[in-house]
């Protein structure tokens, strides 16, 4: 596929707007899911998007997009939840963190909002994940 | 924040794994989610990303990743929905696609896989979106 490029760099550059802080700090060991004990942890913004933040209210649920920068980009195929006996299975079938684009989605409620630090309940990604985006849930039913 | 680089690029370069085929071309005139009318399309992927969508199953509802690559990356408030009305609202409480990371989330049917090629219900994507993943829904009653 052509790659549209400005200079010798790809048009699709992420920017992280900010990091996870949190006591997880080993891949091996954190949960998979934000419902299997995940912990608090606090999203810590930069100061450049600090006029996206306002509206955000401690209580509300929100979609965190993250970027799993410990990934491995080339994998397609994986014995899902590292269970060996279950078949190998293509990745877009998976939440495996290891694909293509290692972007991580992660429903969390706010607890507590303080300028740029923001607080949340049961997010698993490690601690020093770069945060890429937050979107409001749209349906508690049928939410994307 | 610093970015880590390596080279003169970013080290957060997204590969598109394919493209949106589908009979909308006018931002204007596109619904604004996959509920409110928005019509069929083909996710057209590259060959490289083959192994990753075995196992693949129409009728199952699946999360599709976009780059929303006619977005305006420096907005960090909008009017919700384009309704001048509504109070200037921080991105991050809104579905806008003009934000930091334009990074598109959309719970789409799918109808059929046909090798490279998987057609979709319910897309609000325009035609030529890059798409950059697909992950399963987890649960429909609390998904991500």
């Amino acid at each position: 596929m052509e790659q549209e490029t400005s200079g010798e760099c790809p048009q699709y550059d992420l920017r992280p707007i900010g990091r996870v802080e949190s006591p997880l700090r080993d891949p091996a060991t954190a949960p998979k899911q934000g419902d299997e004990g995940a912990p608090e942890a606090t999203l810590v913004f930069v100061p450049e998007v600090k006029d996206g933040l306002h509206d955000l209210r401690p209580g509300t649920d929100v979609l965190v997009l993250t970027w799993l920068h410990r990934a491995d980009r080339d994998v397609l195929a994986v014995h899902p939840r590292d269970d060996r006996t279950r078949p190998l299975t293509g990745v877009f079938s998976t939440r495996s963190p290891d694909r293509p684009n290692p972007i991580g989605l992660h429903r969390v409620r706010i607890l507590t909002v303080d300028g740029l630090r923001i607080r949340v309940a049961d997010l698993e990604a490690l601690d020093g994940t770069p945060v890429l985006d937050l979107k409001p849930v749209l349906d508690p039913g049928t939410d994307r």
